[in-house]
Parts: structure tokens; sequence; C-alpha cells
């Protein structure tokens, strides 16, 4: 384990010149200092990197141009300067650190540069994102025991928590080309399914589309192929954590996924958060990674006290819903569940290490998703499937709508942050979804 | 269905002025001409792209300089000038078309140009080969129905062909992180297995390391995100086809593939051959796709007429082994089978269309494999878990020596090929199993 030494740059006390990162309630204080790739809307300017403080962005291609640093953290904001994080994301460790300091340091109130680097501020109203990284690979994880184990009922009622469940940190690539970024509007997907009374599939727009709360990880320092990365040097390969959608069509997954597993299910999009917050942003929120004592405990490559010290994460996850119909009333999202990330069953450095273990190479920017995160209650469930039990229990929402699965119009929002002496926050991904596209292979 | 017209450039009779072209053996004539990215060995050159003329490579970068041709041509030869055949495989069918008749017209017997052009010749004894594409996102099919069948009957005795196979063309994602170039060297891969007689798994090199008979499939132009791609234009999308290893630990995957499928058994390599042989090259060998009329017949979005009369693609495939021992002896390569892309149970096309028909958007240089070739006959297995029928029945070279599985220093060795009038060759593919990496992960 990375364990990042907490440091002034932590310190709750710390207090920005930048009035709207001071309010309590950002979810960007200067004690995170996240990461995205922005342009302002409706200009020329190419894609760039930037750091969120209060409800400005710190543009790091202004900031490079300023000849202020030198040494690590001016090697890391030399990487800034390109299109996606990718280059910075390819720097160890040492120098992500190095750059957080340098620009905790120019935030920070009564520096010296307040003048020069406030040139540098852009007020997020006045953007749009693009994708962190240009992402090579993404894998999906399946770390949530209770959801494996509620819609493992569902798929596999006699047999709902597969036997290797308890050993394997279960995972499957999934598809990069549909990643996007937050804000991302997509056609119901069509596909086949199968009806429960018949032999035959029909074709036709899925019936059950669902979303997935999701940690996305997004891997740094990548490892050659053939070089597996060891448990307690994992996190040293995470550059940080984002939110991610990963949108689910179950009647298309029901009918695709044996034996090799989901596939049109699940590639037609998935949705990140703009924002990547650092982990050594998290080091105040880390919690012992535990299991009970009663259930198998891991194989030895999957065990280390740094591990189980601080392997988990203090991060709460919520799942809001606004439909169409809210929108037009002007009603605002509504909560649909609540839960955090310490409820995984695996953590982001086991993850890592079971990944390469075979030899498999990670490269800078691949994604890992957490698979959807639910806890123990029903109220804690990160997809629909589970908080509607298979679309049995629709939900009932304030304005007496109800979902059992997902209607055309929705819009999906995801939310994460640590709670503390400051809030830690991801921001949020949202995403919508469009009517099925009607064209020449299906109408005629 | 993109039914190239065969023309001038198909013409068996069609002869060029390098000799090596000509002699009827060479997988390389003047009717073929793939495209490859190479350079000369121990060399400072930047990779770049040629294309197979006998024993020689066009070198497509300095053909660009000659300023020989213009329009649709010239696009193309532009698009041959980076690392990767990406911007080539983004252009329409039309531009590949357009470069293969002149490219034609410079190698034929009795062309003006060939003082020039012979001085573009690189000699493959001379060259090194990078992947032909950067390939974004990686698809595996599982399109042989007796791959399907024998290998289902090892993991499912009691069920081995799912309901799904007969109606959906059994795809997952794989990793692309790993596929290199034909030559590829990679050690052993480690991971949880599961002994018959435990319920706990145990951690350690596999035991069960098989190769797979594929062939890669290399998307050309993309599809939007939400806009499928109908059969009818499917292989308009399709550049042209490869040889793909894809190498499995089948002890990791029994252990790990439920419910989401193969991930650590499959990802730690996959080998594809340097030449990719487009489909216009294929024309003259193209056959009806067939389904038994007693099988379910395709649902309507993988049914055309188009696919029906020439969606399959006569192309012989075969597997040889080399073990550490032969080479040592100096014993040639040995066949282990020996099948025919022709027995797919879905052709490219359905594979193009089913992938896209959820809106899952396509980029250039996307690969799909076709899953492991195998054929009605156990001689025309395209794995070793189906040859030795799950490592029983083990296969005896000519030197004596057995396999079951794969042994450290084994070089596999994958060929295929077109008989006609004039032999349309693949080049072939290799790969060769390292001893396991002993580090800190497991000498603890």
């Amino acid at each position: 384990m990375t364990a990042y030494t907490l440091n002034e740059t932590h310190d709750p006390a710390r207090r920005s010149w930048v009035d709207s990162a001071n309010d309590g309630k950002t979810d960007f204080p200067i004690q995170n200092l996240p990461y995205g790739i922005f342009r302002r809307r409706g200009g020329d300017d190419p894609w760039h990197a930037g750091v969120a403080i209060g409800d400005q962005i710190l543009d790091l291609r202004c900031a490079a141009a300023s000849g202020l640093i030198q040494g690590r953290a001016a090697t890391a904001l030399a990487a800034c300067q390109g299109e996606t994080l990718n280059p910075l994301m390819a720097l160890d460790s040492r120098h992500w650190s190095a750059l957080r300091a340098t620009l905790s340091g120019w935030l920070v109130s009564g520096a010296e540069v307040q003048p020069q680097v406030s040139e540098w501020l852009v007020p997020m109203s006045q953007v749009e994102y693009a994708l962190p990284a240009a992402i090579g690979d993404y894998t999906d994880f399946y770390t949530s025991i209770y959801h494996a184990t509620n819609i493992g009922k569902l798929f596999r009622p006699d047999n709902p928590l597969l036997p290797n469940y308890h050993w394997v940190p279960i995972g499957y690539h999934g598809r990069s080309s549909s990643i996007a970024v937050s804000g991302q509007q997509f056609h119901r997907p069509q596909g086949q399914t199968k009806p429960a009374d018949s032999d035959m599939p029909i074709f036709g727009p899925s019936q059950r589309l669902d979303y997935e709360l999701e940690v996305g990880i997004f891997i740094g320092q990548g490892n050659s192929l053939g070089q597996p990365i060891p448990l307690d040097a994992a996190e040293q390969h995470v550059f940080g954590l984002c939110l991610l959608n990963d949108w689910s069509a179950r009647d298309l997954q029901a009918w695709e996924y044996q034996p090799l597993g989901p596939f049109l299910a699940k590639n037609f999009a998935s949705t990140v958060s703009p924002w990547v917050v650092t982990l050594e942003a998290l080091a105040p929120y880390r919690l012992p990674w535990q299991r009970d004592a009663e259930a198998p405990q891991p194989l030895e490559y999957l065990e280390s006290q740094a591990n189980r010290a601080s392997g988990a994460f203090d991060l709460q996850l919520e799942v809001l819903l606004q439909t169409q119909a809210m929108r037009s009333e002007g009603l605002p999202a509504e909560r649909l569940s609540l839960t955090n990330f310490r409820h995984s069953y695996w953590s982001v450095g086991q993850l890592v290490t079971h990944h390469s273990v075979n030899g498999c190479n990670l490269r800078p920017g691949d994604l890992l998703g957490s698979g959807t995160q639910s806890g123990p209650h029903l109220s804690e469930a990160g997809a629909l499937i589970e908080l509607t039990q298979g679309g049995e229990q629709p939900v009932t929402l304030k304005n007496g709508e109800q979902r059992r699965f997902l209607q055309d119009g929705d819009r999906v929002i995801l939310r994460g942050w640590c709670e503390g002496a400051v809030r830690i926050g991801f921001g949020e991904v949202s995403g919508e979804v469009l009517p099925v596209v009607v064209d020449h292979v299906t109408a005629s």
C-alpha cells in the first residue's frame, strides 16, 4: 500500500483565497484538488487539464507557462499539457505528490502568487468536460457481495453466490469505446431477449434498462507484460478514483451472458465523472479492510498487513433520478439510494494485484470499475434491479411516478463524497436515456 | 455485404516483376497484397507501413514520397505514413480498392514504373514487425459450434451447448494491452485454480496452458455510438483478416469464469500475424453461408440474401507445434490440426452487425476474434483441450514427446491460406511459452 503521509495539504484548517472553496459544502476544497479535462464552452480551445477548486478550475496549461516551479512538480505539470491526463498518470506517485503540494501552496490563503494564479482560474459554469484519460482497457469488477448475492438470486435463484466469489475478485473486460464523460445521452439499446414463455428469442428495445453505481479506478503507472504487481505496491499504480455509471440492459444480459459473460448488455454506454480524485486527497478517509472471521480469508497474494490496516475507503455513494416529468415540473433529482464504498468485499489494491498476477499489463489511463456498490440494506442497493427486486416492486417517486426500470428521458445522477473535518467530493456523473433509434436494422 | 467485384487485380494469370511472387508457393502473390507495419531490424527507422509481395515488402513510405498517383489512391497512400494502419482503416472501402489497384499496377510484369518501384522493396528477411494497428477494443467471439460443443462438454458435461448458442453470436470483450505481433514470448501465467478434490483454490502456475486457433478481423471505418450497422453494410466496415492465437489457461478459466466470463485465463497474451489480408483479396474465396435446415434460422437483423450467398470464407487454418526438444534436434514444427474457416457458425458480417446492434460503436483498428475454429472432426480441433479431450488423451509427436497441454519452450505456429488458381496466404503467427516468473508475489 501507498500510505500517503498526511501533511499540510490535508490540514482541515487550511483555507484558500478562492472563497467558494471554503464554504464547507463544496466538493472541491483546497484539500481535494482533483484533476479533469475541460475547455471553455463554445470556444475553439483544445481540451486541456485543470484542477477543481471551489466553483473554479485552475487552468494547468496557463500554470505551466508561468515557469514558477521546478523539479518533480514541474515535470508533473509539463505532463498536464496534452488533451488527456495519461502522461501525468504515467509518472510515479512522487510526481503527483509534488504537484499537489505546489498547487496547494499556490491556492492557500495568503499565497504570494495569488495575483498571478488568479488569472488562471476559469469558472466551472463556463466549461465543458471530456474524458479524463484515453482509456486503453476497461475492466469491470464485482466487488459488492451484497450486489452479487442480490443479482445472483434473480439470475440463478438456486445458486445466487457462486463458490469462487469468496476467493476470486471476479472481473471481466468491458468496452472502452462507449465510455463518455458526465452528460452522456444514449439511445435505449436493442437486442435479443427471450420471453420466459418461449423457446425462441425476440428482437427489440430493452425493457429492463438499469444503471449501476460504481467507483472508477484510474490506473497510473503501468506494469510490463509478465510482471505482476505485488499487493503492497498496488496503490502506487493507482492515480485516483472517479464515479462510474455502468448502464446495463438486464433482459439482454439474462439471455446472452452464458457462458462468456455480459456483452451487448453493457457495451452500449458507460459514463464517468469529469473529476478524478487522487488517492493522496483520500488519505484521511481510509479504513481497515475487513473480512468476516467465518468467511474464507484471501490467498497469500491478496493478503498484507497494510491492506488490512487501510485498504478500504470511507466514501459515501448516492444515486439520484430525475425523470422527464420531474424536469417538466421543475422538480429536482430524487435520491434512490445511498451506500458506502467501505462495503466492498475486495480492496482497490487487491483488484490491481489480482488483475496483474497472471502477468497482464495495465497501462496509464486504464479504467477499473468496482462493480455495482450495494450495501447490506435494500436502501443501499446500487441498481434498480435490486431496489425493485427484479422489477417486482416498483419504486414510487414523490410525484407519483413509478419505476421498475429506466424509462426514456430518465436522467440518473451519481454522487460521491468523503465526510470528515472537510468534505472531499467527487462532483457528479449524470447520464440520460434517449428513445430507441428506429432505423433500417429494425424497421424492415 | 460488400461483394468486391472481381477485376484484373484478381486475375490468376497476373504475374509480377518480383520473381518470388510468382512461384506458386508464396503466400504473397500479386493477387494478395496484404498490409503490415515493419521496420528494418537493428536500425533507427520508425515503424511504418508496407505491402507484402513474394519475399519482399513494398515500403509505402517511399512510395508516398514519389508523387506517382492522385485521387483516392493517393489519399489512401497518404494514410499509410504513420506507425499504424488505423488511418488507412478509417477510410472507406473505395479508397482501399483504389490503392490496391494502384499497387497491383506498379507491381505487375511490364509496369513502366518498375525501375522506380524496385527501389522501394525491402527483403522480408531484413525486417521486424509491429502490430498492424493500435487496437482500441478487442472482442472475442465463439463462432465454431464444434469448439463450443467440445469445450462445453468439458466445462458443463450435462449442458454442453447452451440454448442461446443457435441465436446469439456469443462474444465477450478481451484485453487489448497484451496483444502483440507474431514472435511474442510470454511467461506462463499464474493464478488461482481449484483442485477437484478440494473446496479451496490454490495459487500457482497454470498447468493447462493452451492455444486457440482464430481468425482476427480488423475493423475499418467505424460507426457512431447509437448507430447500428445493418448486415448488408457490415463488410464495408471490415478492413481485413489476420491470424490470431488467443492463448488460454484452462485451469484458471474453469475456476474464474462464472458468472462474468473468462478474465485472467485469457488476458496474459494474445498474438496476431503481421499481415492483414484485405477482404478484396479474399473475394475469389467466398462461399455461401449456410445454416442447417433443422437448426434455428437467424433473427431478421442477422439475415440477408447477400450473406447467404457469400458470407463465408474458404480459408484453410493450420496449427503447428515445435517443442524446445524439437528445436534442439533441428526438427521442424509439426502439424497438430487443419481446419477451415468455412465451418464458422456465424459470418464475419453477422459478427459486426450483432456487435453494433445495441448501438455499440466500433472504431478503426478494433480487433474481433472469430473464437477458436474447430471443424467437425477431431483432427480439425483448434485447441489442445479438444485434441486431447480435456488432457485425457495426450498427443504424441514424431520425436516421441507427448503433450496434454503446452510446456515451457513450446512454440505454436498458426498458418492460413486460400487455395485456388492462386494461393492467398496469411503468412504465420508464432508465439512461445516461457517459464513462469518467480518473484516477490509468489516467492514469499
